[in-house]
């Protein structure tokens, strides 16, 4: 269904960009699961526009739980989460009505929904409503966590800088380091040249894109489903939904087209009576299914399509070429942005999976 | 659900290398539409072992027809497919028994089916199942070009050789033609290097991989749901069940982390009365929603797993490492049969989004 | 699903008894659809207890949109609707902590969610959630009405007292007569009595439960799907989740067991160039697709659980039997309030069947 | 989705009644459950045609399983089943070709798919598919007996001729007898009778209905889930996929509408540490879920509409008035052949239900 993902638990997204609020019905959920509001806060803040490389829209995010919850903990039945909007500025995108903004919906949506649409701000289509994955993923991240499995990314790099590549051996430890950080970069000196490159794109008028690297560690072997349930397609059609995305891979990705099947595979061996591989090209997933080394991806976030300089369009209720400058608040990049927002939705999905395998009663907890 | 695909046109796909037969249930089907069996036919044609350069099992890949067709077209009751395996053959795998392949499901199966899995040649896993997907996908690649929606699909690299790119301004001219070749190549000269580089990892019982460009005609604009439904979420969920894509992506793909916004947007324009885009680096997609350029995408094939060369690996009964040593029938690529396959399951995910839009008289006719 | 329900419309649900809010999320939406918060709301009046023959909890039961409308027409997108609960008084139940309510989902749902539940006026699956059917079901209703197609039902039976036949003859000018009712009976003499009755029942610290009967005129023959999806299979699916229905039955319903097929079968007849039947025994409905005559089914109220008396039950927590005396706030009857969900949930269902024949198109209007 | 049912376990359903197989995927499957071929066979043989009473149409109903299963235990992988049609007579039904049988899908289903239907016999909406329905269903009543879950039914009546009630006391003896029996009878001088009525019947070219009552024993308290997922919703939206059912009632349903509430409550008790009731009118399902009481429903199968009468009827085609009658092979009766459809089918829902709440390793076994 449209907006609803899952199999077991389920996410129902709801909310417009500039409407009273954004919001989900979260169902299948177990019961007895700690819901750690502070820790959904935490999370939420790691996706706040952040000075002067974010826009200017300033939101508290703050969410309020209608449903499902007793004394913190899920009662079972669906959890439905509300963000309200206080910051939406309907009049900023009065000027450019009817306009398409390259890049953007606008078009699209006006064919799809034959004008009824909200078209201010992207709508229901806006990058808004990633708050409402995050709030919703933010629980069962927190869930995996305490199951031992840690979901985490850097930005692999923007505009062409990169960062370092993580250290294998130590994956754990610099995860949780990037968990940490407003911007999950290794390398704190490429960091300041991000931010500059950046920040040089916004006097530009002009904006940039870039590429995250995930790690989801002690995923346990054997969780998946055979064909279109693989987790390389259940993370993808979550991943896909997240506004800028264009590409998803999985271990050597598109890396594999240079590479020998000898190159390519991973030799199992025995770790302390453990099965592993000694490397990791395919991700952890071997025919969509987990086969216990770290699930591995990379997905690709295309420059923001909002940028302050004049470009070329058409006015699509009058079918008449023109030209736009949207002026309202842009972000010049929103990667360091939808870092939290990719590793949220993917403990969701993961926690999706682990629960179809092991029952309601993997994340629950008895009285 | 696992081995069911689809919205308003579902596909249930069943079936094992080695077992009696593989097949699949569409539901969701209008009716009055032209089933044409030797399309079908001429379709899987596509996706048969070729020569020196694919594995020398022989399949008929006979489709036959269980229910829901008479006369000709479907009776807008469930379609069943059925292909009869003939020419599997068990005993080649028996030596590797609980033996781990390499970059293969056979571990990761057992820990998920408990032993209780047909390993014998990937079992529910093998690319076998993709003859399903190929002759499902068919019926319904043959519905859009009636409707003059055409998909087509070229080579663009095996293991470093590239394709030239395609002529944007005679795309339709260029996919008809791949669309008649076995080994979908624009460049002669390339097909035969390409043939070669097949060839010769072959002999050093190696296998190669490679990367997949697709292209849609004639999507019409406002196709495609919002958040997790968008088309790219849709094709995506479809085309990591094939089992050797490790990645996808659309337009521009990875290669938007290194554009400014102000490239990478595509700016409107009127063409004799219809909107279109000057550039088309979004692939025919914003916000999800098609916006009536072409749909365009590339896979990447990983490598075949299965080489004739010696690996280390590990016996998952026993818990005891050893090596191993696949003999049986290899493919040093799949790319060349993947192709159609590809062509053929998007073909599929786009008529069930056009069905969902426009309802089920879209591809069905009236007496 | 769990708490979701439809095909090409979807209705989410979440909310409990006292908690903060109920409300639901509809998806699947057409756009251009009118959205009448005013018809909402009197749909809404029609379920509210009334006096002497009901609870005295009070709800305003006002409706807040939060998504998916822009003047006064569905966008297309998620709608999300609120109401808050005013009246939510939960130290009501403190008395009765751990104790079964015999008819009442408390100890079912204490096994099913392991003390995590929200016990409280049996919290999410309250008859409470029933004031969401009615508004998500009220948008369908009154779309159904601009098509022509009426929904309408009456109060066939109370503990035995029972109104007259629906003359078949005028049943649009009857189910209209019946829909501005708050208590839908067709004969004011009966319906006198059934409401001492009730107040009789009250008298006697106890309750009485009823049938209800309901017509849809104009629904289009062909609606409809096989198997798992018949009108029967997914207007009972729908049916049975509102708490107090323990039967439903089209047609004859359980008559058929005394009939003679050739008494059973409905003859086909042509009247001024419509097909027809002369009697309509089944209901409108042959082999699951609708036929064009009158949608015709019955519903059975059990006795509301909820009564005065103390009643011998266990508590849950210690195992050990003890007894219960309900206090709060009841309704000695429900069947006149139920009439509208039954009605409103019922247009649901039918729109979602009607919009997977014809499109998203079928409701919409255009620009 | 139309022709598929379950969450958990689904159930995808094709064929016709004249084409050349019928058959089914199962997915969701556990990984290690026996899959009894004779069980299998002797549920089939439970729903033939028998003697006098039955039609002549005689089908081997010889199921063979195509995949999922190996050394008799299911693989994890999708079960597909196909039962071969062998005495389809097409030619039977070319003289009433485009008359609308009256009773029958004939005038819908045309309605519904434009006139490509398949229309000899019922096609698709045959009773025939309901063989399938055995054959999936019988999967999982056999697996629940290995549970110590018991399902079973008998004929409460037969156009009037009543069976005695069921021992409460000796449920779980007298429905293991009914489970050998051909024609679920408890009273044989009532069997004799009701054979005798459906005799008369055939003799007057007419056909007789009845009501069945089914027993669920053992399930387990908890299972269920809120809402469109009530243990009611979940069998009513199957049961009524079975051509004939027209009504699905609970515990005492329609009854309950003569009831008081302090009737129809079940008081709650501790039997030997394990909560019971002392009655159990709601039918072991309170507020949706399983309160560990026996599951007690009645479902009412209206007569065959075949008859060999001449009836009045329309040739849908010409739309011009006209009468039929039917010749081909008719049952007079299929009660007693639907019995063990209902129980089958049950069964898998209920199974649905077990393994939704305690996850895939509750029917499976390790090695």
């Amino acid at each position: 269904m449209k907006n609803t993902i899952g199999h077991s638990i389920t996410l129902t997204i709801f909310g417009e960009s500039h409407g009273p609020a954004i919001g989900c019905v979260i169902d299948g959920m177990p019961s007895g699961l700690e819901i750690n509001l502070d820790y959904i806060h935490q999370q939420l803040s790691l996706r706040k526009p952040s000075g002067a490389i974010s826009t200017s829209r300033k939101e508290k995010d703050e969410v309020k739980i209608l449903s499902g919850v007793k004394n913190g903990k899920s009662e079972g039945t669906p959890i439905a989460l509300l963000i309200e909007n206080q910051n939406g500025k309907r009049k900023d995108y009065s000027k450019i009505e009817n306009l398409a903004r390259p890049g953007h919906v606008d078009y699209s949506a006006h064919v799809r929904y034959g004008g009824f649409e909200d078209a201010s701000g992207g709508g229901h289509f806006s990058g808004r409503l990633t708050a409402v994955l995050v709030a919703a993923g933010a629980i069962f991240r927190y869930a995996l966590e305490k199951k031992g499995i840690l979901v985490g990314s850097h930005i692999v790099s923007i505009h062409g800088i990169e960062d370092r590549k993580l250290n294998e051996k130590k994956l754990k430890k610099e995860l949780k380091q990037l968990n940490e950080m407003d911007f999950a970069v290794l390398d704190e000196s490429i960091k300041e040249k991000m931010i500059k490159e950046i920040q040089s794109a916004k006097e530009k008028k002009d904006s940039v894109g870039g590429i995250l690297e995930t790690y989801v560690l002690n995923m346990p072997a054997g969780i998946g489903e055979p064909m279109f349930s693989s987790i390389e397609s259940r993370l993808s059609e979550a991943l896909f939904s997240i506004p800028a995305i264009k590409g998803v891979s999985f271990g050597e990705g598109f890396g594999f087209a240079d590479l020998y099947g000898s190159q390519a595979n991973d030799a199992f061996y025995i770790d302390k009576g453990k099965v592993k591989t000694k490397t990791n090209h395919n991700g952890g997933i071997n025919g969509g299914i987990s086969n216990g080394m770290p699930i591995h991806f990379y997905t690709v976030i295309k420059p923001t399509p909002s940028i302050a300089q004049t470009q070329e369009t058409i006015n699509y209720k009058t079918k008449k070429e023109t030209s736009i400058k949207v002026e309202g608040r842009h972000d010049p990049a929103i990667i360091h942005r939808a870092r939290v927002v990719v590793d949220c939705l993917s403990a969701l999905i993961l926690a999706d999976l682990l629960q179809e395998a092991y029952g309601r009663n993997y994340f629950g907890e008895t009285l």
